[in-house]
């Protein structure tokens, strides 16, 4: 037997037994003889039992009515098994029942309209009285499944039905009917289906780690995990929901964050996409650190090192030097920051823009401020069911935004004045704090009625060398302010962006006389720079953390919640 | 004076200067102390001219009746100029000139619209007789600029105008005018701009290591880059042209590859978004590689490592386990392969999707095979113009769809077939080699009409361990077909499908079994394995190559042109 063709069940057998208790190494004693007598004899009846029963089972499913109507498929091989229908019968998935049983011309009283479909069995169970009841889901859909003992349907498939593992797949032949009362604990209320054939076509373990349930629960408050919630079911905590990620994404309101995420996606391109902007893939192995060695993940390339892209930056204005004109770019972005904190990430989404202007950068935050506006409003209209299910999970107050479309702008040093007018003592071109961040954020809301808000032109000494000046002054050439912005939601920093400098000589100057000096000749950065020798018109753009966007609109508390599978300093798994 | 003061030219001269030819450390010798003098009266001669020069532009400057209406912008700082307009001369980009031009009241004897223009500038030059023409460019779109000397502009003006570098950026104040002949040298034949103001917002070095115009035409056949043209310009190679990327993508046809590229990842989104497909970020650093170590990139992940992701597979599946239904996602992909050809590369785009079916994954193939009849009508329509300056550029043939949409569809046993009869020994569960691919490709198009088919139930043994069989045969486990599938284009593979298993036990039994077998406790798999223990429906899937699709529509003989800024085992730069 080649190792390929044993039973799975051999595996988990360690190849050295260890020695039993009572057992030495050198031989059994008397006592170890008499406890295997036992054992042996304790076998024995074990094995007439068993064999009484397979015959019960055998004549049991010999007098099976049902026999044919349910059990497990073989979905492959020479024998694959499907649900034996003849053919006639439509298959359909559940969220289109109500609209099929509508349609459906066949009256009340002949049973209604027969279907096909498969659905994840949210939980089963046995009544009693030959009846057994299954909540069957699809998608963010459910509805009652009925298997009532007949004369065409046997007990044994009620009890089969009954004990259906939670989450197993079934595909099932059934009729749609209106039940006697609403179904109150399933989203399709008003139809039941009663279940004729029944098929697992993918079987659940009995035993999982966690439930789906526990995930339908809000996240407890960090160290509160251990306390139970009112109804006796344990409250289960962010990391072993992480370390469950699949079971913990099945619970409805984790797939809405995912398809809140998308629809941002979705909103931010087809935005840009309407305005002529290209959709690039810029580079994410980079042969050189572009921000000397900090925060970047090292990777092993070939005989050589490579780095993993901290930002599409450097690569979006290369793209505008060479005539691209209007750019955007959806890519992970990769952050080698050691921070465990409820706001960071090591890899997430970076939503990217770059474009040309005519006279003036506030051209392009005007149309980045209509863009948030895009979204926003799309995610009211078109995510209306996702954003309530999280929000009334936690809490959540509703997102406000400005009234008539107009967003408060405001400049850095009105918001300066706003926090020392509240109280803040803080200096004219020292960078906010995030806590500083939050109470600006709660006065603007204050003051503005609106969530979302724009910063704009920050001191000059706190932004990248790529930065425009405002003004310029070269005897103290990290002084004053920049053509820069930066945009908040809920008081928290979503985006920051720039008018970049677009003039080689300057670049360089900047370079050489930032807070923090690069080299221009570096490896690095010298293909960014003579990227500017060519002419480059002028250009500002931004960059948008999504997962920061979805936490935020929906108020959610960790952004790794946003993430599929988060990544932090440590966690990589699953 | 500090470091960051020091102006730029200073920085370019080495601290220590080495001892100039015919001077020793220890001193100068007699006839380097002759040579000495001799330099200094050179010097002292130059200084004369100079400033007789320089008095003499002053004097020409004084003179200037057009000083002010022309010169180099310098866009930062107290100082900051603009191209100064009385402010109700509209902004325009060059595109639009034509449409201002027909609806302008303006009669043509009255000189025309007047508007405010930036471009770049493709060539100037002097043709003497006060006469300077310029060909300015943005997008895809030129027109002739005329600086014309008259009463109110100076010849030195003129001079200027002729005299900047190619592809510097200005902005101008023009009149827009019919010309006497249409202007057969730019793309707006019909109509030019007369300069009134013109201002360099930013300058082109003139010693740029590669022109613009080399990179419009085609790149040669590899070893022949030595060969002048025709007209006794260089042809530019390949590599020369990738390292000076930037350069080379300001060329029409190379920008014309990335907005096609650009629309393929909106064509595949838009048509999976209408099918309610999620879009997904899948994580890019994983915590263990799940294929063995072979052809994946490590990383340095704190004090630990991590593996860069080569597929989405394993997770986009373990959404559809978690109830997602159908997703796709578009992202970078890293493949270790030390692969030096044309069309492999270590970092592409994925274009990825997964989804539930109901009876038989041939209903993922039908989609998929709509999917990229709905990118190639796309690509027909919209991008016409992209489409055919590539393939004009390069004399490629048309990419032949099938007639009606009804694409070819041919299992693998045809396709051994269709080789055979044409005198290919090949056996029947062999993989096909790269030659033998592109000879079936060109029967297909013989027999069917179409550049593009399918080839359907790929043999099980040269498929992934997570394919799902056609027939499974126990006692030889890796024989027979598999419910797998890859697509053609121009005989080249585009993308690689399949039928997962979605039972954990065969699952697990498939992965020791395998002709590669892997360890499903194994840290990279034991999170896919566990997906599948909570149940998961029957789902298909495929991952397609969007560098191939490009490269493949065009007929493009390179696929790192299809790349922004491509990645192979040499090239991690620009």
């Amino acid at each position: 037997m080649s190792e390929q063709d044993a039973p799975l069940a051999e595996k988990v057998i360690p190849l050295t037994e260890p020695p039993k208790e009572g057992e030495s190494e050198k031989g059994p004693s008397k006592g170890a003889l008499k406890k295997a007598a036992k054992e042996k004899e304790k076998a024995e009846k074990a094995a007439v039992r068993k064999a009484a029963e397979d015959a019960q089972k055998k004549e049991s499913e010999a007098n099976d009515i049902s026999k044919n109507d349910y059990g497990e498929l073989v979905l492959f091989g020479p024998t694959t098994s499907s649900i034996p229908t003849d053919g006639t019968v439509p298959w359909v998935e559940l969220e289109d029942i109500p609209k099929i049983f509508e349609s459906s011309s066949e009256a009340e009283e002949s049973g209604g309209p027969q279907v096909v479909l498969t659905a994840a069995v949210k939980n089963a169970r046995n009544q009693g009285a030959g009846l057994a009841f299954l909540v069957l889901q699809h998608g963010y859909e459910t509805i009652q499944g009925v298997v009532a003992k007949s004369e065409t349907l046997s007990k044994q498939m009620v009890k089969f039905a009954g004990s259906i593992p939670s989450q197993s797949i079934v595909q099932m032949q059934v009729v749609v009917k209106k039940p006697k009362d609403p179904v109150k604990s399933c989203s399709i209320e008003h139809l039941e289906v009663h279940i004729k054939k029944l098929f697992i076509s993918s079987k659940a373990d009995s035993q999982l780690p966690m439930q789906v349930e526990d995930a339908e629960r809000p996240i407890p408050v960090e160290g509160q995990e251990e306390q139970a919630e009112d109804d006796g079911r344990p409250k289960v905590g962010l990391n072993t929901r992480l370390d469950n990620r699949v079971i913990d994404l099945t619970a409805s309101p984790n797939r809405a964050i995912f398809r809140i995420k998308a629809g941002v996606k979705r909103l931010f391109s087809e935005f840009l996409e309407a305005r002529d902007f290209i959709d690039i893939s810029s580079p994410k192995l980079l042969g050189a650190s572009s921000e000397g060695g900090a925060n970047v993940f090292e990777v092993k390339y070939f005989e050589s090192k490579a780095y993993l892209a901290q930002s599409p930056q450097l690569y979006k204005q290369m793209c505008i030097a060479a005539g691209f004109q209007k750019v955007f770019e959806i890519g992970p972005v990769f952050r080698a920051e050691n921070s465990n904190t409820a706001r960071h990430l090591t890899e997430f989404v970076g939503l990217d823009m770059e474009m040309e202007f005519h006279k003036d950068y506030h051209e392009v935050v005007s149309l980045l401020e209509e863009l948030m506006l895009h979204i926003f409003n799309g995610l009211r209209q078109q995510y209306q069911k996702e954003t309530a299910l999280l929000r009334e999970l936690y809490h959540v107050e509703e997102f406000k935004l400005p009234e008539a479309g107009k967003v408060p702008r405001l400049t850095f040093a009105e918001g300066i004045a706003m926090l020392r007018a509240d109280g803040v003592e803080i200096d004219d071109f020292e960078d906010l704090s995030t806590p500083q961040e939050k109470r600006l954020g709660a006065l603007v809301l204050k003051k503005y009625g609106s969530d979302f808000y724009v910063l704009d032109k920050f001191p000059l000494g706190i932004r990248p060398f790529y930065t425009m000046p405002s003004e310029y002054n070269p005897k103290d050439p990290n002084s004053g302010y920049s053509n820069s912005y930066d945009f908040f939601m809920r008081g928290q920093e979503i985006m920051s962006g720039a008018q970049r400098i677009h003039q080689t000589e300057f670049l360089v100057k900047r370079m050489r006389e930032h807070i923090t000096p690069v080299d221009p000749e570096s490896p690095g950065l010298k293909d960014y720079v003579n990227a500017f020798r060519k002419g480059c018109r002028e250009h500002a753009g931004g960059g948008i953390g999504l997962e920061r966007i979805v936490m935020l609109w929906l108020g959610l508390t960790n952004i790794r919640t946003a993430s599929l599978f988060p990544r932090d300093p440590g966690r990589l798994t699953p």
